[in-house]
């Protein structure tokens, strides 16, 4: 692959094309804000498809809806891209009950992990609890073998970004079933990964390590945690629980994919991911990253916007336990040696946009820092080194030297709907949700004007 | 008065400084976000005390409220300081019809606008639609005489900061009921300030010009007023309503004032409003600001801060419907011949806090935008020329050489809520609120370091 050539903002005339950016720009908000189509596509996704776990009915009902809207608006190219994926299901039985030495008996609030195994039937447990794998992985086979690990650690609420927090606190549900499973637990349960004290668990996913004894996982709310942590320091606390889900086949699914020709065929991908986990409706993780890359498209077409380079849009499927949407769109893109040259994604929520992540050189960088001089009048302020995100990250294998954009958003609030039965479209803001859209596009155009 | 020498940020030492600022404003966030009170405190107000509107119980309970609670930090002085304020009570009917030529009836969500008269009954009259002031204003007395005025001004979406789209149509609300009066309408209702379509209705205050005819005025929700603008194309539509609202003699209240002292009486002051509408919970607008104000002291003095100048925060009454607490406290100050060198205001809610808006001198703009260096690690990137805040805005006629800074934060979702029903305690985000007492307290810290 050729080596990309970055230039940076043309400075024989700056300030008469910032001039006409800055109208461009100006239109892309309008549109977005007075003629916005991503509330409604949003609330269709939420309300028409519902939750929609890869390789199921309704992630196959998504993908229908995603081509159908992508073709309605008259993009130049709408296509599926054929790609395997996991198919994992929760089944119909999902509790879990504490008993202290009194006899006091509490229900919780549970959520099975995503590619958990089940139960086989109610079983039982003594708790032991430990804050995270560090000290999980002090203890031995005697410490833990037919016990119920209950890992607690929490959000460390001093970060003032929340992913922070979530990032620290991911290994528990991530390596919790694992290295529980070398040590012979029985099962584990883990404290939700969330920000407030309240009664939704949070699933999300985790893995087995090859060869690794496979025992079920389970989130609580973290109302529960706090209290199972109560009642341990008093005492013995028996876990029961009941879960049959289960891990089938890989089935054949589809990343949807819009383009709109360029003067060349280098490519500026963007997109969020179609699938969600199985409870809610996935409105802010992530019809919100779909909602903000259709939209984006729609309105650089809309303003008959004619790009230097191949856009494209992608909606992947299966960011959530496994990336096979990301990872075999990277493939094929390599494969067919396309030239990536940008990719941007929205996976941060529909919350207020507040600017962009840039994974790439530090020239990368500056270049998308020069965007704040533009892009503050619309609130957008904060332009830095950072990750891009899950979907396009397996590009910079193949493609080193592109630079890739992860939408900064809010992130306060992300936390309380995240992979709950909470996460539905009434939680997401129009207008937060507008804003998103037109900070994507008119990333998308200034990365298409500048990128060589 | 003595002109207040500004002095820019010690530049002989500025880089341990700067560092030492930045610890200290890490130890005010830690103290915000993990032991922080302003969220029970905000649960508290709504809840334990209410809507309060000037002159009504509530706002007599609000402030026994307040005073307790600044009381119980300990801080060096609490007192409450006497002002006269209006009284204006909605009574107990308020409601209103729309008839069309077909005779299809609808009962409108309607709310009566702060310090309107009564409709002495229900009143029925021909609508006759306008859509803002200046429309009004070139109507005769034969076009308006005995028919009911309909305001339909809608927010502008394409501005970012909802503020502005308020500001716009401010007019119909504030001048709406005076104007007509003047062309002998029967009655003023209005599209209600807000952002959002729905069935909301948005209260707020209004005024009669002495020696004008006074006749009622009520918002209507914005769906409603989309619907009474399209019956209006259609044919003649009559309106019915019947409200028993009352304005009472003046009754004496107070602002609630809690403080530090330093080492000179020079003056830092900050609040926000401690009266509401009498509808909802006040929760953003303003017990949000109140959260704030009493937080950031709570910090500064738990962190056992030394202030150079007199800390003192104000809870400020009657800020809705006449200001009596804010000018009262200005004209006092100015009697006592106080010496108040800055004030700093929150009014916009507890969404996330983006910044300050600084309303002085250029230099004092400049001293501002250098915090920008320490406190973007919190997130706060917006410093820049703008209004202080309604409260605060009386001292600059005493102090016209005081720095003002009102807390700039995201006004996306402000106007869903403001002067309704549903601006309640739930609304509020925990870790948002907590961001924006943290942000608060910081400014003080750091105009208290660097005002001379």
């Amino acid at each position: 692959m050729k080596k990309i050539i970055l230039l940076i903002f043309i400075t024989a005339s700056a300030c008469s094309f910032a001039q006409t950016d800055s109208i461009f720009i100006r239109k892309i908000y309008d549109e977005a804000l007075e003629r916005g189509e991503s509330h409604e596509n949003l609330r269709s996704l939420c309300k028409d498809v519902g939750a929609r776990i890869t390789g199921s009915a309704e992630a196959e009902m998504a993908i229908k809806w995603g081509e159908k809207l992508l073709n309605s608006y008259g993009f130049d190219k709408v296509y599926l891209q054929e790609i395997q994926v996991p198919h994992w299901e929760r089944g119909t039985k999902e509790a879990a009950w504490i008993i202290n030495e009194k006899g006091e008996t509490l229900k919780l609030d549970i959520l099975a992990l995503g590619g958990s195994v089940s139960t086989n039937g109610l079983i039982s447990g003594e708790v032991i609890g430990v804050e995270d794998i560090e000290a999980l992985q002090k203890l031995t086979e005697a410490d833990v073998k037919d016990k119920i690990v209950f890992l607690s650690q929490a959000f460390d609420k001093k970060n003032i970004e929340t992913s922070r927090s979530y990032g620290a606190c991911y290994p528990i549900r991530g390596e919790g079933t694992n290295e529980a499973g070398k040590l012979n637990a029985k099962a584990v349960v883990i404290r939700s990964l969330a920000t407030p004290e309240d009664h939704f668990p949070h699933t999300g996913t985790m893995h087995y390590e090859e060869g690794v004894n496979k025992i079920p996982g389970a989130a609580m709310s973290t109302k529960n945690a706090t209290l199972l942590s109560e009642w341990l320091k008093e005492g013995t606390v028996t876990l029961k629980m009941e879960m049959d889900c289960k891990q089938y086949e890989d089935v054949t699914s589809y990343n949807v994919i819009a383009e709109i020709n360029g003067k060349d065929d280098k490519i500026i991908t963007w997109g969020g991911h179609l699938d969600s986990w199985d409870v809610g409706e996935g409105a802010h993780d992530d019809g919100a990253g779909i909602a903000h890359s259709i939209e984006a498209m729609r309105i650089l077409k809309k303003l008959n916007y004619k790009p230097n380079h191949k856009l494209r849009c992608v909606l992947f499927m299966n960011e959530e336990n496994g990336n096979m949407g990301g990872k075999s769109y990277a493939q094929i893109a390599s494969e067919k040696k396309e030239e990536h040259i940008c990719a941007i994604e929205s996976d941060r929520g529909g919350f207020l946009p507040i600017g962009f992540d840039v994974s790439g050189s530090d020239e990368q960088v500056a270049l998308v820092n020069e965007s704040k001089k533009l892009l503050s009048d619309f609130e957008l302020y904060r332009f830095r080194k950072g990750f891009g995100g899950v979907d396009i990250n397996p590009l910079k294998e193949y493609y080193p030297d592109m630079i890739q954009l992860g939408m900064a958003i809010n992130s306060q609030a992300y936390f309380n709907y995240h992979h709950t039965h909470n996460d539905v479209f009434e939680n997401v803001n129009k207008r937060e949700l507008e804003l998103g859209s037109a900070a994507m596009a008119a990333m998308i155009y200034l990365m298409d004007k500048n990128l060589k």
